[in-house]
Formats: C-alpha cells, sequence, structure tokens
C-alpha cells in the first residue's frame, strides 16, 4: 500500500504537460491492475454475497440482509461515506414450485416441462391452468388470430438470433415476448402464456425475467420453459394437432416495500460538487445466487472504488459507487436515484454501471454526447495493453438510464458476452460460473475509466 | 447449403475491382461466422472425442482410438484427401495413482498433497522417495546451494505472475521450471522434486506436464503440487525448519510407438502445390479428458474447412487440417510434419494452430514476416464485428514451429486465455468447460482467416 502511495505521490509531482500526463495515465492505469491482480478482494466478496445471502429478490428479507451487506461492505473499506436512500419496491412471491406437465396427447400424458414462472406474473393456485396450446414465433401473428385463442394457452416460441455475435442484442431483439406476450395473449382470450426462455442455444434452465400486465385487460399467468422442452414442443405440435398442457404457479404480489439504494462516497478534493457514479443492482432474482446478474456488477463497483482509495488516489470529484435495489422487477431503485439527484440537483458528470456479467472484459459503451465520446475513445488506447479498449457508442445499463434526460454521461461495462444468457435469471447463475481473474479484470477496467474521467473530465 | 453456395458464386461474378473485393471479403466472412453459428458441429464432435475416446497421451491406445476418430470424421465431412502419416513417439505410462504425504512435523504426520507425476519423469516404485524439503522460489537459487540439496527433495515453488493480463506469458516465464527444475536438482544431489503447479491463482488441482532429463545426470522422480497444497507447504516451512515428505509415483518410460498425424486435404483450384495448414494437436495427457488442450483445436481446424467447403468456396491453394500427435511430450509429430514437408518440397504459405484453448476469440498472432504482417494485420478490420481483430506479432503454436525455417508464415489462434490455467494438464480438462458459442467463433475466426490468405496470399 505504502509503495504505492508514494508512487502516486512522486508521480503527480513530475506531472508537467501533456506528454508526461500521459505517461502518468500509463503508469496510474498499470498501478490500478497491478494493484487488482494481486491485492484483490472482489472475488471474495461476491463469494460472501453469493453464498452467505444469496438470491435477493426486492421486498425479500435476503434483500434487507444485502442492503446490510453492502453497507457494511463498504464502511470497512474505508469510504469516507456510506448511506441508505429510501426506495419503495414492488414484492412480488414466486411461492410453491410451479409445475408443468403434458395432459395430451395420451403417449405422453403426464410429461413434464422445465418452468419458471415470470416475474410479477399472478398465480393459477392449486387449480392450475389447462388448455390446448396454440404455438406462434412472433407476437405480430396474433393480429390474425381471431377467436382462435379463446381459452386456449399460447406457446411464444420466439428464438434468440445464435448468429449475431453480441448475445446482449440477440436478447433485446426478444425479450419484449416475455414483457409483452402474456398481456397480448390475454387480449384475444388466451387463459395462460408459455414463452420460450431467452437463452442461447438449447440447454434444460428456464429462465425467469419481468412480465407486464396492462391496466384493464385480465391478467393471464404466464411461465417460461426451457429452451429444450421449447424444442420438444415445437416437434410435437408439428405431429399432433391436439397437445394440451397443464400448469400451476402459486406467485402472490404484495404491497409494496421500503428497501434501499446503498451509496458509498469519496468526497472530491476539487470539484466535491460533481459526481462520477459507479454501480450494480443489488437485488437478483429468486432462483440461482444473482451471481453474474448482478452481484458481479456490485462488488466490482464497491471495488473501483476501494482500488482508488488503496492506492492513494485523491479524486477531484466526488466518486460514488451505489448499489441499486430493484432493478429487476420495476426499476424502482434507479428511477428513484434519478428523481433524488434532480431534486438535490446533483451534477453527475458520469455514470458507469456493470450489468451484463463478471466476464473477461472488452471495453465500455457510452451513451451520450458526441464531444464526451471523442474523449472517452481517445483514452480506449490506455486500456488496449489490458485487452478491454473496445469503446463504443451506446449501450449503457437499466439503473442508470432515468439519469439520461439530466445530461448525464451513461456508460456501460462491456464484458465478453457469449456465456451470459445461460445463465441470466436462472438457477444456474451461481458463484462458481464466476472467474476471479476476469471478474477482477472488469474491476480493474472500471476503476481506470473512473480515473480517466475524475482526472480529464470530458 | 443450396442458397450459400447460390450467393458466392454471385459475388465472385460482381468481384470486379478493390472496392468490389473489400465488399466479397465482407460478405465472405458473415456468411461463414452465419454458417458457423447456426449449423456448427465442433461442439458435437469435441463431445464425442472427450467423452467417447477422453484422454489420449501418446502411444496410448485412446490414442489410437483419437487417430481413426479423426480420420473418420473428416472422410465423413467429404474432405477429398485423408490420410495418416507416419510418427514414432515416446510412451510414458503414469501407472499407479501417485502418493504423497507429510512425515514430519509429527503434527501433520500423515497429511496428503495434491500431487500428479510429471510427464517422462521416472517412478520411485513402491519404496517411494522420503526426504527433508529444501524450498526455492527459483532455479537461479541452485548455484549458492553447494551440498545442501544432497539427498533432499528439492520444493521449487515459483508462482506465474498474476499481474500479467496474458496468462500465456506468465505460463512461459516460468514453464522452465518444470522442464528444467528435476534435472538441475540432480545435479545437486537431490532425490526427488516437487514443483508448483502451473496455474493462476490458488486451486487444490495438480497441473502434470512434461520435463526433461539431461544425459549424465541421475533421473530423479518429480511430481506437480497444487497450488493450494504449494501455499501450505510454504507456510509450514517458514514455521517449521524439518519439514519432512514421502511420495511414490509409478510412472514408466516403455519403448517408443507408431503412431500417426492425421491430415485432410482439399485441393487448391488455381495453386495446388501451395499449403495452407491449419491444425491443433490430437494426442493430450492422461488426465481430464484433453478438452481445451486441444481437443478444441483439434474440431476447429476440422470445422474451419468443412465451413468453407460447406459454402462452396473453391479455394486456389491446397488447404490442409493437420491433427498432430505427441505435442505433449516429444513434439514429435510437429518435427515429423516439417521434416516430411522439406522432403517433399511442399510449400506451405502459412500455418495456423489452435492450442490455447476453445475460449472466446481475440484476434492471431503472426510470427513471419514484415510484409506477411502488413497484409495480416490489414485484414483484421474484417475482424472487427466479429470481436476478433487483435492481430498481433508473435505467438503461433508448438506443434507448427518447426516449420518456421522453411520461411512459413506461422500464425497463432489466439483466444480469451483467463481461464486456460486453470484446465491445462489437469483432472478438470474437460468438456463441460467448454462453451458452444465460444468455441464456435474460434472455428469461424479460423476460417476466416485461411480464406483471407487463400485469396489475397501476402
Amino acid at each position: 500500500m505504502k509503495k504505492n502511495r508514494i508512487l502516486v505521490f512522486f508521480f503527480s509531482l513530475i506531472l508537467t504537460g501533456p506528454i508526461m500526463a500521459d505517461q502518468t495515465d500509463s503508469v496510474m492505469i498499470r498501478q490500478i491492475y497491478h494493484f487488482e491482480l494481486s491485492e484483490g478482494r472482489c472475488y471474495q466478496d461476491l463469494e460472501d454475497l453469493c453464498l452467505n445471502i444469496g438470491q435477493r429478490l426486492s421486498g425479500s428479507k435476503a434483500a434487507d440482509l444485502a442492503v446490510e451487506w453492502a453497507k457494511e461492505k463498504m464502511t470497512s473499506y474505508g469510504i469516507d461515506k456510506v448511506y441508505l436512500q429510501e426506495v419503495w419496491v414492488p414484492y412480488w412471491e414466486r411461492g410453491k414450485e410451479e409445475k408443468c406437465r403434458l395432459v395430451a396427447p395420451s403417449k405422453y400424458k403426464g410429461r413434464n416441462l422445465q418452468v419458471l414462472a415470470l416475474g410479477n406474473s399472478v398465480g393459477t393456485g392449486e387449480k392450475g391452468v389447462q388448455g390446448k396450446i396454440i404455438e406462434i414465433q412472433d407476437l405480430r401473428e396474433l393480429e390474425s388470430m381471431g377467436q382462435a385463442l379463446q381459452n386456449k394457452i399460447l406457446f411464444i416460441n420466439k428464438k434468440m438470433d445464435p448468429t449475431l455475435v453480441n448475445t446482449g442484442q440477440a436478447y433485446s431483439n426478444v425479450d419484449s415476448i416475455r414483457y409483452r406476450g402474456p398481456a397480448e395473449a390475454a387480449r384475444y382470450g388466451a387463459t395462460g402464456v408459455i414463452v420460450r426462455s431467452l437463452s442461447n442455444g438449447i440447454n434444460p434452465f428456464p429462465h425467469t425475467g419481468s412480465t407486464g400486465y396492462v391496466e384493464g385487460i385480465p391478467k393471464i399467468p404466464a411461465i417460461a420453459v426451457s429452451t429444450a422442452d421449447a424444442e420438444f414442443l415445437h416437434d410435437l405440435l408439428k405431429e399432433e394437432k391436439d397437445v394440451e398442457i397443464y400448469f400451476e404457479t402459486f406467485c402472490q404480489n404484495h404491497e409494496d416495500k421500503l428497501s434501499y439504494n446503498v451509496i458509498g462516497e469519496i468526497r472530491g478534493s476539487l470539484h466535491p460538487e460533481e459526481y462520477i457514479m459507479v454501480g450494480g443492482h443489488l437485488d437478483s432474482w429468486d432462483v440461482g445466487q444473482g451471481a453474474h446478474d448482478d452481484g458481479t456488477g456490485c462488488v466490482q463497483a464497491i471495488e473501483a472504488l476501494r482500488i482508488l482509495k488503496s492506492l492513494g488516489y485523491q479524486p477531484k470529484r466526488t466518486l460514488r459507487a451505489v448499489m441499486f435495489m430493484n432493478e429487476e422487477n420495476g426499476l424502482h431503485g434507479g428511477k428513484t436515484y434519478a428523481e433524488q439527484a434532480r431534486l438535490k440537483s446533483e451534477k453527475h458528470i458520469a455514470a458507469i454501471e456493470s450489468d451484463a456479467g463478471g466476464f473477461t472484459p472488452r471495453g465500455f459503451g457510452l451513451d451520450g454526447t458526441d464531444e464526451a465520446f471523442n474523449r472517452f475513445s481517445g483514452w480506449s488506447t490506455f486500456f488496449k495493453p489490458y485487452l478491454a479498449d473496445r469503446f463504443t457508442k451506446g449501450g449503457s445499463g437499466a439503473d442508470i438510464s432515468p439519469l439520461r434526460d439530466q445530461g448525464v454521461q451513461l456508460i456501460g461495462f462491456r464484458p465478453d458476452n457469449q456465456r451470459y444468457f445461460l445463465y441470466h435469471h436462472t438457477h444456474e447463475d451461481t458463484f462458481d460460473k464466476v472467474n476471479q481473474r476476469e471478474l477482477e479484470l472488469g474491476a480493474a477496467a472500471m476503476s481506470s475509466l473512473i480515473y480517466f474521467i475524475d482526472r480529464h473530465g470530458w
């Protein structure tokens, strides 16, 4: 520690012009990576969060524990000021495990399908829902359905496009089937909805995620089926006209509850009124352990500040780490944070989010002004030796998106995303799927970017 | 398929100048990726190789099966000409499972350590070897040892540098401790050697790998200990002066055996006498399933040719996929291949190797002329949309390295390597550690590069 502080001090003394500035930047980024790869703590922090608290959906007791955990963790690292920000969150509970099985044709009667109820969905209760299945590939097919869906169960079997190298793009292209599908199906008289899980390839893991109902249209129960069982159903429906299914879910929507965003700050020395924010979301779905989604983002955000503090770096602006609550089913943490920032006239010059998994870094995406992008992309050369120099336009993060209309430069950490949609929103999203070095490299990249923004501004 | 062929034909017709050439290249690379990500076979091929044949050290029965497998696989994909090339290989056998335990201090007596005998090492047999341990961090420390090592067991505890982002570089910096350490220790009278496993971080998996003896110096038994147990030993040696250990290994070196490189060719239409080679090594260590090392390289090499054939691409040069035998403990496959190429005056204009794991692609490294590098790096822009555009100098592959003095441009496929040294040479190197999309993206990148070399030359 001590040696590092002296080095930083030394290099801040010899900073006398643009050439030296470049050298200072190179030295600083090298120190950040060196520190993190030899003295990183974020992997142990993630282990603690995932194994000792685990899944933590908004409103749950585990979410409360996670709030305490984040506060204590940041305090223990000597972050100047750590506090909670009140957020009212929806409280949805999955209840007893969902079940889904075929009723007809007779040769498959009783065959179980791997499913998860969609978040926010209403439950069927013990009576379940039963009906013939109609399959569509796209919501647009609904328009010509007429009465055909009446009392049926709609199976929306839209695939993520495997040919897109960017799996996040493939996901964005189809996630409306999950969010809008059930409400659309209800308009046409369906009694239940099964959506194909949003995942790459064929695997046995059902993926949950939010759905949204529309005022004045019946709320019908909705589940996601694994891609393997979606393929099975699809093949079956080609052979058999009358396929009938039964499913039961026990989800319930309760009253909203009080929860919190957790905020930690290192006060700026020159412009304390300007904020550079970095964050992830603390809540997770109620399956798995919320490891890649988004425990990794939280521990990286904390680590990004811890690194700078450990190296003795004195920021000009105030650096703020935010663990958002309720990204998964409401975004109330992000909305509240932006609202409070507006009310308090906090000037955010940048907000960085890590919510794409704790995989090996590729770079960052900036959703902001051209001027900021020019500066931003100029820094990428410093990230080249660390293989994190893909600085592109667009793609920030959900929690920080409500800050957009305050003119904040929004930045998304962009890791490699080939594996993300195997784990996302499933029982598989567990600590053992995270690689220590990949996680640490992400924290170091985020810390480095904060340094560049703080030192050079836009 | 048909549609693809027509498209290729169409674009070859409209190829009239440099601008159109660029468009043809863009279209071709898009087709290659599209085909592989929707109709790829290499993941299934790897599953077959890993689960039905598994580990396949040179000289073993499994290696013979793998030779047959590779021949049949390429034949089944309609590669024009598939044949075997004779290679004499060493035949080393691990024998009964090795054991290692502490003898002193008394409080740890009987504690087992996780170890694997080093490849090529002699065995201790039932009598085992027992002695006090002396720890060093680096082979250079031996010079000042004098008689201190006499009848002792040397523990070489050199770490891979965690602060290097390129883990391959960290490995290369220290792998001489495994290859040269036992012979060096024997010079100073040691009776056995324990090397720290070459792995990132602290984990319980011992990593095997080759060691080499020196003529005229006693061959002493050598094992690798897991990094977790290396840390334990290190801490113990700080507390206790006299730490005594016992280990037993049952390895044997047998007579050389006849084995084979497996070669498949698609004949060139314009310059059939010029070869573009792509390969991996078919042998593996005798632990795990040889998945990332180097089953992935083999199935990617086969796939790289299958893609071009499936798209109806007519190469100008002869494309050759080579599955090398005996990379791990002798490199006789690579040496024989180069020798035969020289004897037959085969003109190789490029050799590409994938032997760094089946992880998400970053790009390629070229070990060749400046002229070739200029051409090569100019192509990288076409690989940018596929996130595989890091085209650098250096770093090809062991099997193709004997071709260097024939003036061949040597190219190494460079995937992300953060996870590689968790699995490399361990029981953990199994099929389930490979991600389908990452593997396929690598095959597509290799296929694309072959296309560029074939079409444009150097």
